[in-house]
């Protein structure tokens, strides 16, 4: 058995917060992308007529034929059939679903941060906009969020759930940060020493034997000009 | 038995999603803030030391003490409990779930076009770029996702889930519609002969015998400066 996944091809994108739990607990699934002209098969398989039409990349697609989108409800339909990577009862499993959701309020956050004015624009053509932007963003909102996770980190560590072993949101946290590393490197180095429990986990991600051989592969993408990019000029100490 | 439903007092905002479904299936609940000084009672109920924090309201607190967070998590949540306003299947389930997803992701880029650079600063402070933004949001992002909503009613319609009953997703996509006709209500009567599907869906829910009591209720807050607001010069007909 195999998951389709559909996604961009060439960014880890959004849909990378679904192939960690895939590659860590070793799930099989195939990038129907990942070929010539994978974007443009992607363009046609999104305008197909089904009865469950995703509104955006990334989606899944079941062996019995479901379609599965918007990314934290992946992680939820795959938590509750492969119960390695999320808790299974009913508190855990909406726990780390907020958790999950949360995050990726951050990453849209994260997004807009280089797109304040609109995503159907360049970022050439929002430059003053974006540096604005990007100032609020590094003095309040990226502690507001990192608070969150050191508190929850603190009180239930060393994993978010609570329980002795990693789930989805644990795996999305450590790309998150590594997203915001990414771009903005000189925030997150000034922010390091006041998030041990968060850095603390971000290691331990890293160093999960089971992510070992996707993280050293050419599957795993590089951050470039997706979600996360680094602009210089949207970076500072504060 | 009775929920806890913790949201800002005054406003329908991200509150207004879960009171619909909870109002129209007759699910008691009660409301957190709802008395003298009640959004002080909220912060200091966020800043509770509990092993299930939430990141920001609404949240609920259920009847063993479990606090669900995340608006769509919340629903899906009540979803699981009370059949009557979700699909119980598997496809069912994660199908009005991700329609709700898709919903928060219009809600929050409503709530952005007044708000484009930071949250933390006042609309006065941010008028050129909202007025930037929201000539993009009317031209690309509002008929991008109504033509979506439209897409799944014509196939699977009258109602989201292409059951025979509403289902919360219905009743949020009547939300978003109202809010935006509150917000920019020239652009939405210029859409409104395009999109007759979501259109008819609105006026069902409307018409609901269920949701005639709270409708016409003070309980159903007006929208004022909250998710969706009124500035005449964010408006337009394109």
């Amino acid at each position: 058995m195999s998951y389709d996944l559909w996604y961009w091809s060439g960014i880890p994108g959004r849909g990378e917060f679904v192939r960690l739990p895939l590659e860590a607990a070793g799930i099989p699934y195939k990038e129907k992308t990942w070929q010539r002209d994978g974007d443009d098969a992607l363009v046609k398989d999104m305008a197909r007529k089904r009865p469950d039409p995703p509104f955006a990349p990334p989606y899944l697609i079941t062996q019995d034929g479901l379609v599965i989108s918007q990314t934290a409800n992946i992680l939820l339909y795959l938590g509750e059939k492969h119960h390695q990577i999320a808790p299974r009862d009913v508190a855990g499993r909406h726990w780390v679903h907020q958790l999950q959701l949360t995050l990726m309020d951050l990453v849209a956050e994260s997004h807009d941060v280089h797109h304040p004015i609109g995503v159907e624009l360049y970022y050439e053509d929002q430059k003053p906009e974006a540096a604005r932007r990007a100032s609020g963003f590094r003095a309040t909102r990226i502690p507001k969020f990192l608070d969150y996770f050191e508190r929850v980190l603190t009180q239930r560590g060393p994993w978010l759930s609570g329980a002795r072993h990693w789930s989805y949101a644990d795996l999305s946290l450590f790309h998150v940060v590594e997203g915001l590393r990414f771009a903005f490197p000189r925030r997150l180095a000034a922010l390091e020493p006041t998030y041990k429990q968060v850095w603390a986990l971000r290691g331990k991600v890293e160093a999960l034997p089971e992510l070992q051989d996707y993280l050293h592969s050419e599957r795993r993408l590089p951050f470039s000009d997706g979600l996360f990019r680094h602009y210089p000029e949207l970076d500072g100490e504060d």
